[in-house]
């Protein structure tokens, strides 16, 4: 693993960071890319070797070596970097935490979801927790002392959240929201597919946990959201028993769990039946995170396959200016197929870098670009995390049968990176969330905004053939839209139907955009503004031709 | 796994094979099927599970199950479907073992190579060994008393055999070729990634080697290929060492070797010098192999999606007509994204059939058709390891967080189907093969061939939106060939650019083809035939852009 702290600062310049995340990224980043590097990194295929062992109810052990890196990034103070001071936070924006995560989980994704997740519920707390609540459990959160999880998925539902049968029930004996009390709740259910469910990096987890009152409405609108920590603060357990560890094709070092809740106490975390809307406040946290790892996934994809092409020999290049008569053959890097391969790992880890500090810098200030996010943030988790899964296939592809084999790393990189479209909303759900809800509901508003924002930055442009095609890009994605937008209206069903492909249309203009902003700024990237417009973009042919077959 | 009798009877109609082909895959095929289903089917998660384990330098054993099996399959004499009598054979066409072989590797690919490897090794015994050979080995790999395996690859070279550095040297003590000896060359050299190199199938092992003759010419031309037993006639262990066996992503049943040889005797297959072209004979039937593990693969694909896709509940439909009110969600199937990931998995296993089908159709009258073959083949290989891919990934996807989980077989099935673009020449390596070597080289022949032959098939049929799309497909791929032909003459790097775009476009046009054909015979297809050509072949444009901006 290289560190890659001038990219950082390229991206950061190209999406008008200020000076001040400047100067906080070059003060922090490169001692987190010491500790990821020299740390982290070396446990990444420990984890993949060893996973993690469930003991017993109560107790799950991490692959050797994790916990240990966890503490000395926690004693560090790594952990709270954009928390508010007075829960013991560094008050940094969160672009500042992204970007460390991002240098983390480029080392080591499995390891890095341990920390994520509690960021993630602390985040959730800050923002919807009553005051006693984030006066007795924020600041552990804050502090890495505890971490945390998303409880939402059952054995009858994933996607659809509707149908959580997790219990909730009010206990009238408990005194409601004291520091005092454990919580008035007594939770009953079981959840599976808990990343980190259950560990050794610390001894308590605070659970974030949707369950339906019997009091509430039928489906999403009677669902709570409920803070159910592992142990009580007497130290007794709360029964939210590891029924088993998942066995997984991936992420062998972050602990899946199921897990039992069996009259666990909980807090409520703001208001009784609006659990759906309180908990998206963790899975867009975590819809970004798992854009992150798309990122990190095509830079360790670009990284290991371009060492591997510069080392690796095999046949003369068709070029024979290039051939090393000192050598029995070439280095595989001038093979085109190759280096294209490699181009293209390389354009999805900077273009959607760029991408996904674009949605941090906005983060910066949500409520003011609440809207913009809103529109964004599907496209970043959808197609990325797709785009990751090619780059980490093309890496395997460029090491041959090197790469089908464990040591080699690769393969372990892609079987990491597989789960990026299915978890936080699959791929479908994304391109449903950004065409039915955001785009088809909102009258094409938010739709026709990223098209007016996105004309104007090329009209600050050069006019090339570049910009020539994105406004051409555009302005086919408008028309189509609008007409597809009356013909939804009778066919639901299209809707469904061409989803994906809209979402990847906008993804690949989208990330188009972030490469010519790049390629303004570094010379060095115009060759991959390149190598994206000739060999890349065009696929948005292919899915507008679809889109019109199936929609117009 | 379902049995799927009706669609390799289709495929073959579709494919105009004789009635004598159909009588005997009638006869054949169902208790080849039931011994897949009910023996290899259950054993292909065990394989995985388990694993191959090395013993010592002599012995490994392969997962419970899995050499008992073999043994069945043995005494039933399936093995030598398609080898001559006088050899030990059942002289039935080659055809009829093709498809035999599909049904085995439906149900288990690892274990489908054993065999495989070992039929390869008695092809190409039969085509280049001299009579001696032919006497005293064959018949026992035709038995399948004795399996084989292809020696090929080495820790320098991969792609590149002009590299390989194992050495033969003639004995002079020893007697050429009698049936008294054990060879008359001594083998030095590591071999690396050898599929099923050891294995407790059976006793002995004839390995097929590539090696170079101190006299020869260097590269290419002075590689010599050679027999090597494991055990010699006296029974004596023929220092053929497993070092180690790979670690891989998948196909853990078959064991992949890095074997030694030290002074191991072999006997010299054919002519000296001539071993690349003898061995093109086993390369070229494992190229076949590939795709039929690409069939394979994309049937079982759509097997698990569908069965799962009919039982699991989430949401309603856009459709309102679809909703079934007794249950708290539909089927996912109603929802059209689901609905056309398994679509598309259908149409690359059916699709694949028919193109693999007519393959082995042109083969068993191999001196009649080996230039259409040669023309068909590296696009079947190429085209379907990459869709066979897509499909396992898209099965994935229809599974959601459950399909990134061991037990429902759907990430296994990925894993194991990863290595297909790779081993027996890479996707890039059978896009070169096509363009430079059966197109350009041949100055367009073959592909002018292929044009007019699919245009005769396309007149006798109704003219509709499908085959007029097809004949523009097929002139745009002349035109832009002819055009490319005189650029790449100054350019030579830009057949390596295209090429891999080049042969995925010709793919779905074949593909296309085929299905049209299925839809022809069964009104039943006409749906996959729809899907197809909306939503799947559009891609054509994609490819066809990008070939026109980097080579026209």
């Amino acid at each position: 693993m290289k560190p890659f702290l001038d990219s950082i600062l390229l991206t950061l310049r190209a999406n008008r960071a200020s000076i001040y995340h400047l100067e906080l990224i070059q003060d922090i980043i490169p001692t987190i890319s010491s500790f990821s590097k020299d740390v982290l990194y070396p446990l990444n295929a420990v984890g993949d070797r060893h996973g993690c062992k469930r003991i017993d109810c109560e107790h799950v052990t991490t692959p050797p070596g994790f916990a240990a890196a966890y503490r000395q990034y926690k004693e560090q103070g790594w952990h709270g970097l954009s928390f508010p001071e007075e829960y013991s936070g560094t008050g940094l924006p969160s672009s500042i935490n992204i970007i460390k995560t991002e240098v983390m989980a480029t080392a080591n994704w499995s390891w890095s979801m341990y920390p994520g997740l509690g960021l993630g519920a602390a985040r959730t707390l800050l923002k919807h927790g009553c005051s006693n609540l984030l006066k007795d459990y924020l600041p552990k959160l804050v502090t890495g002392e505890v971490l945390g999880t998303m409880c939402l998925t059952e054995p009858q539902c994933g996607s659809d959240l509707s149908l959580i049968s997790t219990s909730a029930a009010r206990d009238p004996s408990a005194v409601r929201d004291t520091s005092a009390g454990d919580g008035e709740y007594i939770i009953n259910g079981t959840k599976i597919f808990i990343s980190c469910g259950n560990h050794d990096f610390t001894r308590n987890i605070y659970h974030c946990v949707l369950a339906r009152m019997k009091s509430g409405p039928p489906g999403l609108k009677g669902i709570s959201l409920f803070l159910v920590p592992k142990y009580l603060k007497d130290g007794t357990f709360n029964k939210v028993d590891t029924v088993r560890l998942e066995s997984k094709m991936g992420c062998h070092g972050s602990s899946t769990c199921e897990l039992h809740f069996s009259d666990s106490r909980g807090h409520l975390i703001g208001t009784e039946n609006k659990g759906i809307p309180h908990m998206f406040t963790f899975i867009n946290t975590s819809r970004i995170g798992v854009a992150l790892q798309g990122v990190a996934a095509s830079e360790m994809a670009a990284q290991y396959s371009l060492d591997y092409a510069l080392e690796r020999r095999a046949m003369r290049s068709f070029d024979t200016k290039k051939h090393e008569h000192e050598f029995p053959a070439d280095r595989i890097i001038v093979h085109p197929n190759v280096n294209d391969m490699i181009m293209t790992m390389r354009c999805f880890a900077d273009g959607g870098r760029s991408m996904l500090y674009e949605c941090a810098l906005l983060a910066d200030q949500e409520d003011k670009n609440e809207k913009e996010l809103d529109f964004l943030t599907p496209i970043l988790k959808g197609f990325m995390s797709e785009r990751a899964i090619e780059a980490t296939q093309l890496a395997i592809q460029v090491f041959g049968g090197h790469g089908y084999i464990f040591e080699n790393k690769v393969e372990q990189l892609s079987r990491d990176t597989r789960i990026g479209t299915i978890y936080e909303g699959t791929t479908a759900i994304q391109a449903l969330d950004l065409l039915a809800r955001k785009i088809l509901q909102r009258k094409l508003e938010p739709l026709n905004n990223f098209c007016k924002k996105t004309r104007q930055e090329l009209y600050r442009q050069p006019c090339d053939a570049y910009t020539r095609e994105m406004f051409r890009l555009l302005i086919e994605l408008q028309a189509f839209t609008i007409r597809f937008a009356f013909q939804a209206k009778t066919n639901h069903e299209l809707i469904g139907k061409i989803a994906v492909d809209y979402l990847a249309y906008i993804g690949y203009i989208v990330m188009g955009i972030h490469l010519l902003r790049l390629g303004r700024l570094d010379p060095g990237h115009l060759k991959y503004v390149d190598h994206y417009f000739n060999m890349i973009l065009p696929r948005t042919k292919s899915h507008m031709t679809v889109m019109k077959r199936v929609g117009n």
